[in-house]
């Protein structure tokens, strides 16, 4: 059994060296980039008014001041500012050469149709000044950035329509267990529905891999095995759950060697998730996870999704974030680390789950994330601060 | 000018009746449920082991126990536990009649091959009882849940696997600029990339709604009409930026009222997104959102996003989290509630984003989230506690 940081540590030096592949813009969100973005311009391109108004010298704020042009955004200037001469000028307009302030249109009074007088006490500046917040040639979005929607606007804006992202890893899921059946049947007698199936591809497709389910295999090490098999020839990662714990039945690790995957830990000290195995055959990750639903769904969240996100160029390193509990929490042992889904309160505060044990899938509903418990803590206060991982 | 929170009341005072769809569990996740979903078994639906061990009766755990059966999961036991019996069973196999606990194997030792003693000095019940997660009948997630992956398990466990979910609502997005180029092209003399269009267009489909991108108008009323009027017969709802500020070419308001539209506000109390307009034709609600790009940005995400959520059947009020500033800042000016994109640093501090103003789209590189700072308050302290919204 290794500790659960030893484990992360085994799954981070895993290296992968993902293809690239370029994308339009409206399918660039969740996707990783694969280049670095650098500005062809500067921005703004130009001093720009940053209010509506009119440009002027700002020496001259106390005198009457003559409008000798108009100017709306996309429209060259031709008129330099001179001594009490202003530009009626609109957001995003270019400013004149010789102005050194916008004065915003509130603050002004007509005084006929060609001249204004400054009414205010002062003004800011209100230009936006060329090259200001980049200048071309600088580097706006690093290879290895989660594209959100805040980063399509930066793209846009740098030209980078059609960017180059790390292609997406096809991820197979395989489900042990004689005993399980697909949704849409209704379980008779000790069989039970297949929920880590359809769980897992939601995982995998919500980080923006390519599920590819597999349906259930038979519990059986040969028919294991030849899906084993075909899933290494087909896809670039494998997950398969249920038959890794310490049962007559639980031959996945046995078959898993067979298939000449070079297991790198069969057990970590985490709660739930304690049989998780690990290997690798040349690039293709493998990943046993307990048939637990609960189990398979948090340590795809604490470990699946780090590599699958690291096979796809990008290090996923959320913090956890330390947020006060809302209500007091205990457990009776505390040998290995815990997580346990947690929901916000209206406050912010951290409300643990309703949680009966590992097979116990509805407290992942309404799950914001899950509290970790070190070894050794057995309570924690309302109050206290506890570092929960956002899911 | 209406203050932000009567603004948001507004947008949640619109009501829509969306259709339903029935989807796969696979396209289910960001979607909205359209209906209860009520558990159609027991859960577990018997009393199930939660532990690799042996079944047997907690008053005889002195004693040598015989091995009469070996149950896995998916089996039926056709053994009674009596007196000094036990049955071996697997994590997920049915407990037997007459067994009132498991015990694990790790604390057992084998006598024979048909007998094992107990070998630790006390045990849980290690039994999940038939029923005791839900009862056949329950509900377990309600109508306008925004399906997450750990819903998913849930709806399989309960036997949804083709959920009713509610339609997305086609959304245009109409920029306006005759200053404005797309990104794929270069930017000559005053000319400035859209970047409002393809963010927008990212930022409604991440949360499960339809963008139709309609390009870029012409800085003029009746094209800026007929644009609207198109759009008002094929959409469910309509964004346009630009054109809503004070400038002589801001006539969207005009023109949208000239549509048949009602406009329910045209400035808001907000910073950055004063001149945000909101209103109605029949069902089709209508945006007039800024053109400075990082106003757009944080206006879809405080004023747009829940009224889509809202189109979706789903009620969108994620907690503003309470959490400690990283360092000090500071504003000029306090006569507004005021917005600012921030990230989170390795200890879950609040970082304020380096910010020239709402035309810096820079700024949103990275924003984890957008920090409030109410009327009034002119700065805040490292350490201090601020209300973040996440993004």
């Amino acid at each position: 059994m290794i500790d659960f940081k030893e484990a992360l540590k085994i799954i981070g030096g895993q290296v992968f060296v993902p293809d690239t592949e370029r994308v339009d813009l409206r399918d660039a969100p969740g996707r990783i980039l694969a280049e670095d973005i650098i500005s062809d311009i500067d921005m703004p391109p130009f001093d720009r008014s940053a209010m509506d108004g009119f440009a002027c010298r700002r020496s001259d704020l106390g005198d009457r001041l003559e409008i000798i042009e108009s100017i709306k955004a996309g429209d060259v200037p031709r008129m330099r500012i001179g001594r009490n001469q202003c530009t009626r000028i609109m957001t995003g307009g270019k400013v004149p050469d010789g102005a050194d302030c916008v004065i915003m249109v509130e603050h002004t009074l007509p005084e006929d149709d060609r001249h204004i007088r400054f009414a205010g006490s002062k003004t800011a500046g209100n230009i936006a000044f060329k090259g200001e917040d980049l200048k071309k040639g600088d580097l706006v979005l690093a290879k290895g950035t989660l594209l959100r929607p805040g980063h399509i606007a930066i793209l846009a804006a740098a030209g980078s329509g059609k960017p180059a992202v790390f292609r997406q890893p096809l991820v197979a899921v395989l489900t042990t267990g004689d005993e399980i059946v697909e949704p849409d049947t209704l379980p008779g007698g000790t069989s039970i529905r297949n929920s880590n199936g359809p769980s897992l591809v939601a995982q995998i497709s919500v980080i923006g891999a390519l599920p590819d389910y597999r349906g259930i295999i038979e519990d059986d090490p040969s028919a294991t095995a030849s899906a084993i098999s075909e899933a290494l020839s087909s896809c670039d990662a494998i997950l398969i759950t249920g038959g890794v714990s310490m049962g007559d039945y639980d031959f996945v690790p046995e078959v898993l060697r067979s298939c000449g995957i070079e297991l790198f830990f069969e057990k970590v000290a985490i709660k739930p998730g304690r049989p998780t195995v690990f290997g690798k055959k040349g690039n293709i990750p493998v990943f046993g996870l307990p048939g637990n639903p609960v189990s398979a769904f948090i340590i795809f969240e604490l470990m699946v999704k780090p590599l699958l996100f690291q096979m796809m160029g990008h290090k996923y390193d959320l913090p956890a974030i330390s947020l006060p509990m809302g209500r007091d929490y205990s457990r009776k042992k505390a040998d290995r680390v815990s997580f346990i889904p947690v929901s916000l309160n209206s406050r912010g505060e951290v409300i643990p789950a309703e949680y009966h044990g590992s097979g116990h899938i509805h407290s992942l509903a309404g799950a914001w994330g899950l509290m970790g418990m070190e070894t050794g803590v057995y309570s924690i206060k309302k109050g206290e601060r506890v570092n929960v991982r956002q899911i």
